[in-house]
C-alpha cells in the first residue's frame, strides 16, 4: 500500500488532549495531517483543518479517530460512512471490547478496514519513550500503516478479534486501579496516625515492587489451573488475617470500602476447601477462564 | 545490657511456621534459644524446649512471642505475666494497632518492656535478604536487642507508639492486597477471552511497574493536600472512563466486585467539584489525614 520512505497522509478526527497529541506526533515525524474537530479547537501547527468529517476522510487513506467515547465515534462517522469505504479506520477511542466489536461489524458492512487501538499512555507521552498502543482487528491495516502507528508509540498487534486491544487495555487499567486503591488506602491508614505520605512512600514503593512477583507466580498457577503449586502464603492464613486489615482501618477512622470486596471471596474459597492453596484461586470466583 | 560479641539467650513462644523460622535463624546466628509451644511441635535443632511458659520466660532476658493472634498472646502470657516483670517482650504476632496498644498498656502495668513488631516476610525469607521487620514501642528494648533482631531480618524502628509497627505493616499489606485484586481481575478479564495468563503477565508486570510512579506522585499531593499539582490524567476523565471497566467485566462474564468500590468515590469527587484534579484526592473520602 505504501513505502516506508514516503510519508503517509493521515487524517485525525478529534483534537482533544489525546487527538492533538497524536496529530502533533505525526506532524513531527513528517506526515501531512488533516484534522477535524466537532467544535473549533486550536489546530496543531502544520496540520490542515477540514471543515467536515467527509472532507477530512477524503484527504487520506487512513483515518485515526480519537474521540470521547463510542457514541461520539458513531456521531462523527455515521453520516460520512460512505466516504470511508475502502479506507483504513484506526479507532483509538476508549471503549469496551463490545464497543470495538460492534464498530468493527459496522465497518465490515460498509467495506471499511477496521483496526481498533487502546492507547497506554497519557498525551504528553505520545511520540516519546514508554508509550505503547495495543491494536487488534485488521492485520492488513496494522501492517500497511505500521510506520505511521510507530511514530505515536510502541505498537503491539494482538490479533484479529477487534475487541482484544480494548480488552487488554481495560485489563491493564483495571490492574492499575487495583494498585491505586491499595496505595490510597495505605496512605489513608498511615495518614490517620500522622505519618507523612512522603515519609512512608519509599517503603511502600519498595514493598509493592517486591510483591509484584505475584504477577508471574499467579500466572503459572492460573494457566495450570492449579493453585496448590508455589504456595508462599496459604489462603487460610490470609483469610484469617484479612479481617485485621479491615478492623485496623475502622479503628483508625479509615473507610475499609476499597479492601472490603476481597474478604467474602477469601472466605468462600476457604469454605470450598481451598485453604491450603494460594490466594490466586480467588480468580475462579471472578469468572470463567477459557 | 549486653555486648555485641556475646550471644544473647532468647526465648521464642510459638513454633508455628513463623516462630520456628525465627528460632532457627537465631540458632543459626549462634544464640542459645529456649522455645515453648502450646502443643507438641518439633523443636528446631539446638533449641531447648521449656515445658511451661513461665519456665521459658525465666530462661532469657528477652522473649519473642510469635503466636496466632492477639487473643493467643493473652492466653499464653496472661498466667505467666509475673515472670516477665523487668524483662523485654518483643511481640511479633500480627494484629491491629489497637491490639498492640492494648498489649503495651497491659505490659506497662506489669513493668514489662514492650516492643511490638510486624514481620514483612514469609517464613522461608527469615534470616535472608529482602525480609524486614517493623518495630515500635520501647526504643530501649530495640536498641538493647538490635543485634538479636538483626539476625531475623532488616530491623526498622518506627517510634514509641506501640501501634505504629502494626499500622504500617497493615498499610503495606493493604496496598499489596489492592495490587493483588487488580492483578486477579486483570487475569480474569483476559482469561475470559482465552488469553493465557503467562502470555499476558510480562506486559502486566511492566505496566504495573511503570504505574508504580503513582506512589511518589500521590505522596507529594497528599502531604500538600493539593491534588491540583502534577495532574497527569484528571479525575473527570477517569470518572468518565471507569464505568467502561466495570461494563467490560460484565460483558466478559467477569465479576466487577473487586473494582466496584472506587466508582462511587470518583463520582463523589467529581460532584464535589474536583474533576480537574488528580485521582489522589479520593483519599479525602477515605478518612481524616492528621
Ligand atoms: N487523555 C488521556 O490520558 C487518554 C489516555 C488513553 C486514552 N485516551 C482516550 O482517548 C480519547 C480522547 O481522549 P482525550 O483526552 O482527547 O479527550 P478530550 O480532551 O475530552 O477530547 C474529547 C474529544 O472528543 C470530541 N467529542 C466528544 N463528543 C463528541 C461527539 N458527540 N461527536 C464528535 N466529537 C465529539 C471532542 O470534541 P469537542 O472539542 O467538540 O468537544 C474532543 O475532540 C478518549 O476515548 C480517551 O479515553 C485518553
Ligand atoms: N507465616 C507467615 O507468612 C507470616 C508472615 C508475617 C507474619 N506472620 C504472623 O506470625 C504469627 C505466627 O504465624 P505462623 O505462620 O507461625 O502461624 P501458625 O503456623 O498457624 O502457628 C500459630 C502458632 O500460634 C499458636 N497458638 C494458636 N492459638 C494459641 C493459643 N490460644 N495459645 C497459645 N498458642 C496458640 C500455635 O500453637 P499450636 O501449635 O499449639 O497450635 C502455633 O504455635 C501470626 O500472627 C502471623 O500473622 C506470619
Amino acid at each position: 500500500m505504501k513505502e516506508e520512505t514516503t510519508k503517509t497522509q493521515v487524517t485525525v478526527l478529534g483534537l482533544g488532549a489525546m487527538g492533538a497529541a497524536l496529530a502533533s506526533a505525526l506532524l513531527a515525524a513528517g506526515h501531512p495531517v488533516t484534522v477535524w474537530n466537532r467544535s473549533k479547537r486550536p489546530v496543531p501547527q502544520g496540520a490542515v483543518r477540514a471543515s467536515t468529517v467527509s472532507a477530512a476522510i477524503e484527504a487520506s487513506p487512513v483515518v485515526l479517530a480519537c474521540l470521547l467515547d463510542h457514541r461520539s465515534v458513531y456521531d462523527a462517522l455515521g453520516p460520512s460512512a460512505a466516504a470511508l469505504r475502502g479506507k483504513a479506520l484506526v479507532n483509538v477511542t476508549s471503549g469496551t471490547p463490545g464497543h470495538a466489536r460492534s464498530l468493527a461489524a459496522w465497518a465490515l458492512e460498509r467495506e471499511i478496514d477496521y483496526l481498533d487501538g487502546g492507547i497506554m499512555a497519557v498525551p504528553p507521552m505520545i511520540g516519546g519513550p514508554g508509550a505503547f498502543v495495543l491494536y487488534s482487528g485488521s492485520e492488513a491495516v496494522f501492517d500497511a500503516y505500521r510506520p505511521v502507528l510507530d511514530t505515536l508509540a510502541d505498537s503491539r498487534f494482538l490479533g484479529a478479534d477487534p475487541g482484544m486491544a480494548s480488552l487488554q487495555d481495560i485489563a491493564l487499567l483495571s490492574a492499575m486501579y487495583g494498585q491505586f486503591m491499595g496505595i490510597l488506602h495505605a496512605f489513608a491508614l498511615v495518614g490517620s496516625a500522622g505519618v507523612p505520605a512522603t515519609e512512608f512512600a519509599p517503603m511502600l514503593s519498595g514493598w509493592l515492587t517486591a510483591m509484584g512477583g505475584f504477577v508471574a507466580e499467579a500466572a503459572s498457577q492460573i494457566d495450570k489451573r492449579d493453585y496448590s503449586i508455589d504456595v508462599v502464603s496459604n489462603l487460610a492464613m490470609q483469610a484469617a488475617g484479612y479481617p485485621h486489615l479491615l478492623e485496623a482501618a475502622v479503628e483508625q477512622g479509615v473507610s475499609p470500602a476499597l479492601l472490603a470486596p476481597l474478604e467474602p471471596l477469601l472466605n468462600q474459597r476457604l469454605a470450598d476447601g481451598h485453604g491450603a492453596e494460594a490466594i490466586t484461586g480467588v480468580i475462579e470466583l471472578l469468572g470463567e477462564q477459557k
